[in-house]
């Protein structure tokens, strides 16, 4: 570049300086934002430590003790006005010896056994020191069996097989259309006497890995033992069955449901300089299952959540509005902590101006959908949908629907509840799995969606909804 | 639902089907391809076949031809008008025995040796039998050199050492930020004396794995070896010349280059039914590089391409415009089959509507970014971008700018460059690595990928740009 260009140039600098708008301050500090994280981010450490040292941490566990203590830690080193734990009531249960599930069966003369990849489902109780043996019935639904009755299912044991439709682009929705099977399904099997049933795994992967998950026992009906085997075993049933085979299943496990137990919300806080009382809140859970570690089920929402105030505190922002950071407790199986929350919220008479849950797991992030009251939804979507202006440079987009678990209970305070949405693909691949851990995570799709959420967390902060 | 109601709702039925448009025509069929292919789909078990089992694929090596008889049998097997082998020249060059490089220095009066993860740069020449040992100068960019000149680099062993830049989003930018010192690093560095280059490897991760690619010697400058380093080695290295400690290199390696070769493009091509003259091409590179399985760096491209003819097959699709799947071969290390795609292309006076490139990789789709000749440009990328609408719903966006490297040689014919553009965040991660196998591609983002590409062949295909 020659003299003259340069002062050319130079000029131009000077012009373009007094025609920065507050857009293009926007648009300077979430480049910032998002700099700082991917260079210096300290999310994917956490997460490790988190998943590999504190481990797979069900609420009421130990490991799940060693998470509140951890993260308090944490919180406590950062910048922050306040620290606090928040006590909360949760279930105590615990799988007890590793599950031994086999199938038997005659082919060509000869008897065959095959033991299976099986995980209890959560809070379902065991088979006792005795097995229980008994033919598998293959159904595809939870109306089915009410069809087939007591005749059909008195001493059976129900395989419910309805896979996750694969067709679904958003796999979130291929879960919730096959998930009802996984929860309500072994009150549904004992109301016409089944002795217990075998649940296809909640994913679209084809391979051996069980998926463990809450399931809930309907008042009135005789408990029976439920668990999860893999969608290989899955399949390997229904070939059977297809050919006339008839299958015997000795299932054996011990789960134990403990007395109640207190366990902690931790929770942070920057108080805001100009709207104290308009408090924004980003959240993930801080319990997991207890197999895996909880890599992306949600340890990714924790790290996210802490993210966001160690980026913010790098950056020396102090919010107009209070930002709050909050590691629910028990969502798995219970969600203690998120009704503790907005219990204890409600009665302070606190406003969440909006409330942002990370639990979708720490893959690259796609955008962010959000939902109301609906009196006071379509102002607050059409302020929210304005800041899809600075995000979309960022292939971010805001879109209707969702939120989280924790949050919705915060959704009689009529503000925003926000869902992080990275991408689903991968996720049901690890869900409530022994392979959830630190190697499924890449640090940089982690560290994108600490960044998309800071990011939206100081437009929320500067111009409110 | 009761009969009255069933009524209403066939009324409701009647009156919508009138009320269809063609908008919804183009949806409903956009979901049937998603749904097909998500069922249905091979590419990933043809990729599987292609990374596994014919394995890394060098242009001019037996595995590439192995890769070009099996995509030719895939092919053959498809419903294709025409299906054939298009010769091209190709360099021919071999890695030879595994490298040998290692570090020596004094440090507290012990000296300690360090064996380093390293892979010699394609068409680059080796030591020899002799190692050839150095001191190490560490620079950050091409420019330094000419600065520091033949009294500070002859003799020495330059290494280069400029990061790619974790700040930047989308990563092939970063990439394009650092590839200069492992393309041209060698010349520049002989030209002053250097006896040998050690280029940092082009990744984001912080990790063992050497990533290997194309070096270019500039004619009339003496060749070097030319190897890169894993990303942990480079930083090792720097950290102990940070401590002004003088630390040594060995390296030994003896790639070969052999005379150019004949090798081929593998072409399968659907006759338009109204617009034969009209070619959309969908393509990806059948080369790899001979380390790890090429899975994502190319075969994914590969299988994209495939699965377009097989989805257009399995819906009995019959399109209006020719529609063409090329393997290109030799994208790597020199072009030869794009180059002679395009020349022989030319001479035939064909027109390529549209060349669609899929070579970023098997990861969830983003969208499609595209470029033509100027004078074109403006008007087809409007009519480009319209198709936004019918792509959006699956998070697909279409963007400016791309293209593919194959493809890029059709310009002249004035029609549009597409790039295929999947979530770049993990490509690096694996690029020209051993670690470019089948177990770092995701089955459900492969078939959204080849989906997403389908999706587009049609849209174009029916309307034209």
């Amino acid at each position: 570049m020659n003299y003259k260009n340069k002062n050319l140039s130079l000029l131009l600098l000077i012009f373009l300086s007094f025609s920065l708008s507050a857009q293009d301050d926007e648009a300077f500090f979430i480049k910032e934002i998002y700099t700082t994280i991917l260079k210096e981010g300290k999310c994917y450490e956490w997460l490790t430590h988190l998943s590999e040292n504190v481990g797979g941490r069900l609420a009421g566990s130990p490991n799940a003790e060693n998470a509140v203590n951890y993260t308090y830690s944490l919180m406590s080193n950062m910048d922050m006005d306040t620290v606090w734990k928040q006590a909360c009531t949760v279930p105590v249960w615990e799988r007890g010896d590793k599950e031994e599930v086999n199938i038997k069966w005659w082919e060509d003369g000869l008897m065959m056994i095959k033991e299976l990849n099986a995980l209890s489902l959560g809070n379902t109780i065991g088979t006792g020191r005795k097995a229980i043996k008994a033919e598998i019935i293959e159904v595809f639904g939870l109306d089915t069996l009410d069809k087939m009755g007591p005749e059909k299912l008195e001493g059976k044991i129900v395989f419910f097989n309805r896979p996750m439709d694969p067709s679904q682009i958003r796999t979130f929705n291929a879960y919730g259309g096959a998930v009802d099977q996984r929860v309500f399904g072994a009150s549904r099997a004992a109301k016409h006497g089944a002795l217990a049933v075998l649940v296809r795994s909640m994913t679209l992967r084809q391979d051996d890995n069980p998926h463990t998950g809450v399931s809930v026992y309907t008042d009135g009906v005789k408990k029976i033992p439920a668990l999860a085997i893999s969608t290989n075993d899955a399949n390997f049933i229904s070939d059977l069955i297809k050919k006339g085979i008839k299958v015997e299943t000795k299932i054996k496990n011990n789960p134990r449901i403990l007395p109640d137990a207190v366990s902690y919300n931790v929770i942070g806080e920057i108080k805001g300089s100009e709207f104290p009382e308009e408090i924004i809140l980003v959240g993930g859970h801080l319990d997991s299952w207890d197999v895996g570690g909880g890599a992306h089920d949600d340890g990714a929402g924790c790290v996210h959540s802490l993210e966001v105030i160690n980026a913010l505190n790098k950056l020396n922002y102090r919010p107009k509005r209070t930002i709050r950071c909050v590691m629910f407790m028990n969502e798995e199986n219970g969600l203690g902590g998120g009704l503790a929350y907005a219990e204890e919220s409600n009665k302070n008479n606190e406003f969440h101006i909006a409330a942002i849950e990370s639990d979708a797991g720490g893959f690259t992030p796609r955008g962010f959908s959000c939902t109301s009251e609906d009196e006071v939804f379509k102002k607050l979507f059409t302020n929210f949908k304005a800041f899809e202006d600075f995000l979309s440079p960022y292939d971010l987009s805001l879109k209707q629907g969702g939120g989280g678990a924790d949050i919705n209970p915060l959704k009689s305070q009529k503000g925003l509840l926000i869902g992080f949405r990275p991408d689903s693909q991968r996720y049901f691949d690890y869900h409530h799995t022994s392979i959830d851990r630190i190697d499924a995570v890449n640090p940089r799709e982690l560290k994108m969606g600490a960044a998309a959420i800071t990011s939206l967390v100081v437009l929320i902060d500067k111009y409110g909804l």
